[in-house]
């Protein structure tokens, strides 16, 4: 039922950099239209993160089937008067055509490695970094976030509650479905489960305990009309909010049926305390206890290290701008073109040439380090790249369910080692190395390079 | 050209929270149906702001005007075994047919004063606060960035390069609207230059130099497709990019038509002061130097500081993420039902009952304080809040112009003191006082809660 469409909507070419087009033209009109090779990396990981959880490829994937312009855009850009003709006419009849490699969605990355690589001719790599390099940008953060918000509830369901403070709710519906490939419940947003069939959920407001002049008859109304549901207690206190829900079950008999309560504010590990006793004393041990409220993960992670009794957590801000880290030092970096590897000399933002490949390599079942190698060596370990796009189109079209995208997350992360699997800084990283053969083609671009200057 | 169209696209009423929905079947079941007032407040400035940009409001308007859901979402909801067919009737013929008052895009605000005020039977003005809050978030925490940055380089213009590092590409171009009103020259994003008419900018990225074998025949080529463009100069080193622009002057002279390079890494005051000497000392005076990379309003202010000769500022992340200030506190919360004023009695959260007014208070034309009233209280000062849709309808039907918004930006932040302009904190801070009518409402209002509890 929530099987995406595919190929249903074109992608929209102008959600580019004009810089992009600018230099289309430029390599149209110079002949520049190789093949060229992109490497869509982090250059390093953000601060006091061990990993990076990749997502996004799914909505590169479709991007990149359906990009075009209109007849609206070359109006609209023809009216700029920077462009010429010869290059709007060309632009006309903009398909991509490359080829794409890339780490499966949910797979842990670390710094350098590519998520994603677009081997395609020059100005068509060049068109789409923008929109690539954000729809990777956005959903790889959003996912790790996530994965370090279920890590800090070790098996307690977190949902996400973050729409509201994600860039717009439909960014909000990309945010919900990389937050459950990395392990979170489900999400709040209902556009995300008709999308993408995130399962969703949810439980009432204080706006609807206000609208009523008793609290005890706003959560007999809501109770009355959504059967297991979870009423919020905390509107005006805590302790009478629970005290009402006990009325409640004491009034219904066995025609009681609430689920859970939701804890809002306060202090949440005694706030739940305090409700689980007073419902456990009243024969209530089975509602469930949920907390909410500027939760992040190093606060989930003590409520959990506290033993608080809390069966869920809803998450908002920390995942929808992951307030940790609100941003990753992605890059879309030039690494071969026309048969020649290609690399910044800048240290600080050392790229690796050509095509590569990354060899995640075990011992007993588990990973214990990542070899960055050229594309064509065969070295030990699993290789995280794999070819996803041929001439445009997708080698499987097939849409890979998003439950089984779910369990490749959980899959990789749990071959991971546990130092860099927890919330504390890994010291030592995790490793990440430098084939011999990647580190020789490196070498001898560069002094190329230097020479040539 | 760049109007953009009314009434053309549904918007899509599922990009809500779940609860919005569960909550409007309790109250459509148990007749909940009378006029409710939510505000849309950001309760605390964030650390180290002095105000908010007022943004979101077209979005916010088009959004009331189209909201519906379609035969597929309520096939979607139906499969779900949680609503009521009855609910889902209804849901069909939704339709938002209330009243909003707010303050015009643009318009600085502070603490606790009402952003936009929805005034609608309970039902519809629920199922709205996700949208709602989404979009004013968004795109009042993206001006309120970009006015800072705009501050910061005191009148050298500043271009929003940040659509990378948005919540998706299409994220971006809300966030180079919302940039231009609070003061940015443009954007690199094109979609947001045909959409809305913000004005458009961009020059070359590195993988264009790459591209070449040489960077000479780059710069050379790029210059000959694009008069009057801007060269990027440190692609492999910044003496040696400028020296080539330089040779490329003298190779052409009187055809040269370059108007401005770009320095993207490294110490920018030095580079630019490089720069500038090596293209004044040989007659190149006129071509320009913008800077970018890693650039925040701390880092403008202090190149403006030390007198770096630098004509323009590209930003990327700084914008995108709003790095200093990564989510506000923002939130829509019932303030009246059926007549009767509403307030949470959490400390933590406090918020003012009734329908409101901000009205901002001047002397000799400078703002002095505000004053957060009743609606219907006569205060001195200009009022903010204005009615922009009744009946779902909007009041004025023709679109405001950006500029005009753009304008309106510029006078408001101009009628504030300096200290409250500036980067560093104002301590105290630019005053918000309660109106004694205001007060009274609320303390009333408090007593008879806490005497209900």
């Amino acid at each position: 039922m929530t099987v995406p469409a595919r190929d249903s909507v074109p992608a929209d070419a102008l959600l580019t950099d004009l810089y992009q087009l600018s230099m289309m033209q430029a390599y149209w009109e110079h002949g520049l239209t190789e093949t060229a090779t992109f490497d869509l990396i982090c250059r390093r990981l953000p601060p006091h993160r061990n990993l990076l959880i990749a997502c996004g490829l799914e909505a590169a994937l479709e991007y990149l089937e359906g990009v075009a312009v209109t007849a609206a855009d070359l109006e609209y850009l023809a009216s700029l008067n920077r462009f010429s003709m010869d290059f709007l006419n060309r632009l006309e009849r903009l398909r991509f055509h490359g080829e794409v490699r890339a780490v499966p969605e949910g797979t842990p990355v670390f710094g350098n490695e590519p998520i994603l690589e677009v081997t395609a001719s020059l100005p068509e790599a060049q068109i789409v970094e923008t929109y690539l390099l954000s729809a990777i940008h956005h959903q790889t953060m959003a996912a790790s976030a996530a994965y370090r918000l279920a890590a800090a509830a070790k098996g307690t369901p977190v949902v996400d509650f973050g729409t509201r403070h994600t860039q717009g709710a439909a960014a909000g519906v990309d945010t919900a479905r990389a937050a459950y490939i990395a392990g979170l419940a489900g999400t709040s947003n209902v556009a995300a489960g008709r999308r993408f069939g995130v399962p969703i959920s949810g439980t009432m407001a204080h706006s609807y305990i206000q609208a009523h002049e008793r609290e005890s008859d706003a959560l007999a109304s809501f109770a009355a009309t959504h059967h297991g549901t979870t009423l919020l207690v905390d509107t005006y206190d805590i302790r009478r909010g629970v005290g009402l829900v006990i009325d409640l079950a004491e009034r219904q008999g066995n025609d009681f049926d609430v689920a859970a309560i939701r804890i809002d504010s306060g202090d949440l590990a005694g706030n739940a305390r305090l409700a689980r006793e007073m419902l456990d004393g009243t024969g209530l041990a089975s509602v469930r206890i949920i907390v909410s409220g500027d939760l992040d993960a190093e606060r989930i992670a003590e409520l959990v290290d506290h033993g608080a009794p809390i069966d869920g957590y809803g998450v908002g801000t920390a995942l929808a701008v992951s307030t940790d880290a609100p941003y990753l030092d992605t890059a879309y970096k030039l690494a071969e073109y026309a048969g020649q590897g290609r690399m910044k000399l800048a240290a600080s933002k050392r790229t690796w040439p050509g095509r590569k490949q990354v060899f995640r390599q075990t011992s007993n079942g588990m990973a214990v380090r990542d070899v960055l190698g050229t594309a064509n060596e065969a070295l030990d370990g699993r290789p995280l790249l794999e070819t996803v796009m041929l001439d445009g189109q997708r080698i499987d079209p097939s849409v890979r369910s998003l439950d089984a995208i779910r369990r490749h997350a959980a899959d990789s992360l749990a071959e991971l080692p546990q130092f860099v699997r927890g919330l504390d800084l890994a010291e030592p990283p995790y490793p990440v190395v430098i084939s011999d053969r990647l580190d020789n083609a490196a070498r001898q671009l560069a002094s190329h390079l230097r020479a040539e200057a």
